[in-house]
């Protein structure tokens, strides 16, 4: 794939608005200020869940939500996805029921929580996955992903207040994805892998957001071995890096970083 | 109040852990890394959410996220909170079964979908609110407080990847509350002014974290007239702001900031 294959749009109308502000010195400025809407996403007839999005890419959003719960397995096929705008509703229609759809149906009359047993499912398999050994990163790739990525115009440029998610080959950033949801980004982007078979295994992933358990969980079930972020991580975030085998690199700017687990991928060439 | 009556403990090794690392040069580097662990929050026999904590204050942030969801009014009496932490789950016990307990009940075998009815609810009132006119703030101390807070030694400073809170009165930081957790840092201050009989409709409220819908909807149904915070802001969010008549500041760093709404509370002395 080439580089940018899908890249942020900042010339795209439908994604910020422009206001008048005042500044520190009273004087009027002009600023541009990021989108957020709520999108009821339903699989079938069941509703899922309300995201917080810009909204762009709403198909791959939907689709990666789905398939990093756990609600969408490899097995599905998905028939359709319809978008009603009036209505800021996405539904994405499989052949057949989902054993999600009964298990949230039988969870959620019990235990009463869609959240919390969300949690629960999305650890599921956690401890069978293998992330490949044979793929590596080298020291100058890192540096030049991130002079590529935070050079690239974006969103996060043009209006601040909004997160990224770049999927990258070796040292090509390839898919790159915004959104204010902590989490749109990444699943915006499992939703275009899907839909476009393309395999994570042997990839490198970079985020501008902390390395919290969730990020390191959703990277790790979608079988990525390298995981790069800007910002810092959480105790639990590197135990389970650690357990999984996963390649952290924190804290990346410049030609700064800090490697947390997994520094055997990292090759000094 | 004095300065800082609620501050971060870096000092308190329960909340982080000390691990080793490679930097970018391949030397290892010790670092402090953030906890973040799951708690189970149960209103009376209703397990509501699964909430990813650093672990202070918990009863605090139980109180502050039941009342910031409209889970607990003002008319509802706490008898008492237990939390069992062999199993991380913290119980919230009132007088009597609350409306909400019905209701979620209800919503959930109707919508199927607590974070989608959730954020239906939290909007419930928003209009009524009137947010006081009478309460400003001198440039002077809009800058003091930034400095205040950037300077006072936290876990931001220590760990990093953490989310800070600060109620603020006049020129003087009250109550300072961090979390990994976004809104958690909130609900903490929430949840303290709740157990100690604190208003906040006269405070000033100061956050590290973006301007988006929900962090809005949440400082107006506090009845807090003044919010700042150092990072930007959503379209959405700056609508919010304007349609409540709350005097929102954003991009808050050192001597800069930009006003998006209310600025007539902003007085040059």
């Amino acid at each position: 794939m080439k580089k940018f294959t899908v890249k942020p749009n900042p010339d795209d109308e439908s994604l910020f608005e422009t206001i008048s502000a005042i500044d520190h010195a009273g004087d009027e400025v002009i600023t541009y200020v990021i989108q957020e809407k709520p999108i009821s996403l339903y699989l079938n007839n069941q509703e899922i869940v309300t995201l917080m999005t810009i909204g762009d890419y709403l198909e791959e959003l939907s689709i990666g939500y789905l398939v990093n719960q756990g609600m969408l397995c490899e097995k599905d096929t998905i028939m359709g996805i319809d978008y009603e705008e009036d209505i800021n509703t996405i539904v994405v229609r499989t052949d057949k029921k989902t054993n999600y759809e009964e298990k949230l149906k039988k969870k959620i009359q019990t235990s009463g929580c869609a959240q919390g047993t969300t949690f629960g499912d999305i650890m599921d398999n956690f401890d069978k996955i293998n992330l490949r050994k044979d793929i590596f990163i080298k020291i100058k790739w890192i540096f030049s992903l991130i002079k590529l990525i935070n050079t690239c115009p974006s969103l996060y440029l043009k209006t601040g207040a909004i997160h990224g998610c770049v999927l990258c080959d070796q040292d090509t950033p390839i898919i790159y994805m915004e959104d204010v949801g902590r989490h749109n980004a990444i699943d915006k982007i499992t939703g275009y892998c899907r839909i476009n078979n393309i395999s994570t295994h042997d990839k490198i992933f970079y985020t501008t957001g902390r390395l919290t358990s969730e990020m390191i969980i959703k990277c790790v079930k979608m079988n990525i071995p390298i995981l790069i972020s800007r910002s810092g991580f959480t105790a639990w975030g590197v135990n389970l890096a650690r357990e999984a085998g996963l390649t952290l690199i924190g804290r990346a700017r410049g030609s700064r970083y800090i490697v947390l687990s997994g520094s055997e991928r990292i090759i000094n060439d």
